[in-house]
């Protein structure tokens, strides 16, 4: 029943519209004496912030994050750390056609029909905006992953744009820093940017994978059988903006192979249990293994286009539609960060829950416990 | 913190494992007056139940549910209903090989890892059986919802199994019961029986992808912005056992799509909205826009299979390990009536978060409130 | 909006109406590796059933608990334990007054009122065998406190009955099992033998009060500012049936005091802070001291009395009732155990809670952390 | 999991510490389309305001509550409203003393030695001016109830300062905002007023009760057996600062009652049932009568009386405290709006719960549903 929460004991609850005063996260739970200060959250919303390049929105927005409680000379006191991100963009333009008119493919006319009353500018609530305190409140969980489990480390980048994948054969992600696109792959990445330049000019938007990639992510996290670690990273996903599908290692293609294929052979290596393949994404019955958690999820089209859409008014007319405006022509590309922050409190969350739970693993392999 | 539960307002929490005396589901927040008995239940668990035919395992477990508490005098009383069926197939055989050896891609190993103890007995409760309750709980929402919301319709079919996609030209959902596949399209029927047949003679197993539509669905179920439709179905597919991953509306194909095309476009039609299209899935913003609502997921194959697959003991030796037992070679297929459960769970528990926020909806469109 | 569910991450849930086929608690995060058997909890439902003696309800119900699951070769293994006690004493009895006329003080009307549908059988939900299954799972969480925190003790006892208090001057805890009113002072217990036979003569009832103190507890549970310890006792109490307030400490008597009185001043011992007094109740700013966490709750007097009351039917008519049949004429008695029952509920949820937040305290006092 | 929110489907998270840059409420779920602005809030925060007369700290706060989100053109949309108080009177004085002591009484020993790590400056997070933020919580509440539940009326009142109770025959609602106590009684309140003079010359403090009345509530609020309306009241008050004790109806004094003298007898009115009398506290079996709801609690007296008193520091030393600075001698009197803003929470969200579960009341006395 938290409608805007996610988490168990990291709880994070974001708030805000587009173009209201401020928008931000109230995060509670966050264990305490961990290092955090404004410039580091900073730096995660610098990566997802918009006029980067000219791929994206050419909106300026400093997203200048604050942390207004639970921090005390520089740790944190365990006590609610709120976030906020003033709205300094809110130009008082015109509003007019999306006042009356419904965006296909928007929340537009879902909210409006449940509740009556909706902030229509730059979206309100539904807009991407949404995501700049999200990925405040995983920078919060990275500073405390950094204490409580050092050896994660996680990383999101573009898989596919459109009909277009990367070559895994090219895979480096030392890569995916050097290029406007989060990608892994280089030679990609260049095509990428041909097919954008292009899709711009006729202002029309494309789809994209996105994959996150957490390493180091010890043994034993989630839980049967609905708090699974899968669920959760599932639902995460799915509740960012425009985001259709979720995977877990081989995802939808879990589905073409058979069994013989499909399982993940087990060895005995010097620290623990060898897995000679990752079909399972790092995740058995619910429960991370060891291996590399991999998450990948699917964002369509921006729905935003210059293309006139057939659409109706609030009085009931039909009518048409041109979305102007300073828009993502791949909302994927700004959802990398956004897909990491979600990962940091995911795994942070279950890491909490897992130390309450049990405290710490109880089953030993070829050991003497 | 539910470890064991999912939903909101109708929350169900399920117990037990595959060789205890018995398991279920503890259901609570029912609405009273829902007439309901355990033969209602016992038919959607009879859908699911193994020994079918030859395509699933076996196992004869009449799976007799029975309602302990919470309806009275055929009706639910708003108190807590408990549903429990009794394990009766509980040979007592041997159960040596799991007992030390971990299988491949099962939770055997994770489950030691991280609580040091495991009933290893059928699987205990990482075994499908668990979704027995599930199917028992997804009937008395079912129960709930043609009483609340009885416009409601939801049936699950399998469209894919490993390579193999049924033909949407011959899509038919009159045909869904007509074969052991619950598939939609006869003609691929036949060919998945001729496939599975070769399969189950090598041992081996294979994945699949079911769909779950539900027609009638009310405008305005979920709420921004993680308590979205999507993402608490996400969410409880996700938890099915074997699933890889989840898809709403175009899901991953959302990806290859521009803006252009994935936009489902508004017209007015005599009872409101009509969309050209439907990308997506029937959900707008997390909220629900009337149309159908779509969603598929992957179900990966069965990991116990005939062929030697290598692994470890508990004492840390590798070795090999043979999964012999009565195992379904496509446990997609007993995954149909668990998807159709679930969704049925958690549209229950939307139309009851959504009518204790909102009431009703609040937005008329060409009308005069 | 779990109605029926205690607890965050020890979450207990109750089921079960009086007169039904069984009552029970589906008890889910119970940590692993517990050492748990039935006869352990069959140990606290006995002190708790009815028919020990002339004082209580003179029904004979054995009130004997099964474990249907999450036990595994005799210890807990992470899963839902589900606890059930067969309902054996149903006698097929005239309910006839019960099922058209409301009876004072009971739940009767409200249920009726609300849900429109109620089990009228001996109470249903609403009846006090209710606390059968909290006895259940509150041995279930002395369990599991005995191997996290061992050193914790926890008894609860009756201070009160009717207008005749204990006197503390010859408090001593060896005796409240002396007795049949779990008195700690043995004289007092006599005079309250002879009220209470007086009481039963005349068909009336009465109020009591019951204290649940446990020593013992770790610093450090409890969190800021609505899950304080405080917080969950006082929820927890109240809602044991006909509980009308609750205090920690002091309680009501702190209104009374001055500053300078009621502070419990700071010594040092040799193994940390030592207070001069305890009017705290073991709890500053919602979190334990290490002192004794002491809390109180009142228990009206039974509502079912020989004496005639006015009432209503369900057609609206005014009537008269009178409460025949098997009934305490001071609940307050049976309410001592489940008054223990809860306060192990709570502190095992803390002591998960803490552990999972925190990890374990960070501050000393007089060291070199 | 939620340590500091409160509700379930009105959600309250308050954040904040005395002394940081600002505090609030992060307040989810609130029904869209109710009309609120920021000078309906104050009013009620005016009521709780520091400075007001010669009883209350003498700091001056302006108190002034921004709304910064939820809330467009005047009436809320459905999403989160954050609600933000700015700490302007931070005078960077001299922490000294509190910093290395522990304060008797307070928080202040607790919080650092469970997280190691406190905001010491005026009590942090565990200080009083936490309440604002329930204010305003409080008073978004009562704009909802007053659109969706419009008859309910909420009053808070003083009964109590240390000894001396008010006389229930000058029981006048009227008179309690005509006096600095919230009396209803206006004699004793001129009583307080002498007492308090006194008090605060000898640089003690003193406890009181509050009671808490809300007329006008539905039928049918609360459920069985956890969610009951009762304890959530209780956990409601007891989170309160300084509150050791919560009474529902007669409360302690319940347990002096016999049965016969308890039962509150039901009559039949013109509109529904009539009860003789309302020992219960306007609830039976958790769930709302249609009488008055009435709650009391107990408040400590404050801990920072200018007595010195005997404590450690935190290198383990025993020494005095004399808590300097502006603290108010009977924190109950500030205590009262704090009270009615728990009660309209508590009140709005199980009405949300209720219209959720049950839609409307379902049982009809003397009617021919």
């Amino acid at each position: 029943m938290s409608m805007n929460t996610f988490g168990h004991l990291f709880r994070v609850t974001t708030w805000g519209e587009s173009h209201g005063p401020a928008l931000g996260a109230t995060v509670d739970g966050c264990p305490p004496g961990v290092t955090v200060g404004e410039a580091m959250l900073q730096h995660w919303l610098d990566r997802r912030k918009p006029g980067q390049n000219k791929y994206t929105t050419q909106r300026r927005e400093p997203d200048s994050v604050r942390i207004l409680s639970g921090v005390f000379e520089g740790q944190t006191t365990g006590t609610p750390v709120q976030l906020m991100i003033e709205n300094t963009d809110q130009r008082s333009k015109d509003y007019g056609d999306i006042i009356e008119k419904f965006r296909p493919g928007h929340a537009d006319i879902t909210y409006w029909q449940k509740y009556g009353i909706r902030d229509y500018r730059g979206g309100g609530r539904s807009s991407a905006r949404e995501t700049a305190a999200r990925v405040a409140a995983g920078g919060l969980a990275r500073a405390a992953l950094a204490r409580l489990a050092p050896g994660i480390n996680i990383t999101g980048y573009m898989v596919q744009m459109g009909p277009r994948a990367i070559d895994r054969t090219r895979f480096d992600l030392a890569a995916v820093g050097q290029n406007p696109f989060w990608s892994p792959d280089p030679v990609t990445a260049e095509h990428w940017a041909t097919d954008l330049d292009a899709l711009r000019k006729s202002g029309d938007s494309i789809g994209a994978v996105i994959e996150i990639s957490a390493s180091g992510v010890p043994v034993g996290l989630g839980a049967p059988v609905y708090r699974k670690l899968d669920t959760d990273l599932a639902s995460a996903m799915m509740s960012i903006n425009a985001v259709k599908a979720v995977e877990i290692g081989d995802g939808m293609a879990a589905a073409l192979l058979r069994g013989s294929d499909n399982a993940d052979e087990i060895a005995m290596g010097p620290d623990g249990p060898v897995y000679s393949s990752n079909h399972a994404g790092g995740i058995l019955g619910g429960i991370s293994t060891g291996q590399d958690v991999v998450v990948r999820f699917a964002v369509k089209p921006t729905s935003s286009i210059l293309t006139s859409r057939k659409t109706i008014t609030k009085a009931g007319e039909e009518t048409e539609i041109v979305t102007k405006g300073r828009h993502d022509p791949c909302v994927g590309i700004r959802a990398v960060p956004v897909g990491e922050a979600m990962m940091a409190c995911v795994l942070l969350d279950h890491f909490l829950l897992h130390r309450g739970q049990v405290g710490e693993n109880r089953g030993q392999i070829g050991g003497s416990r």
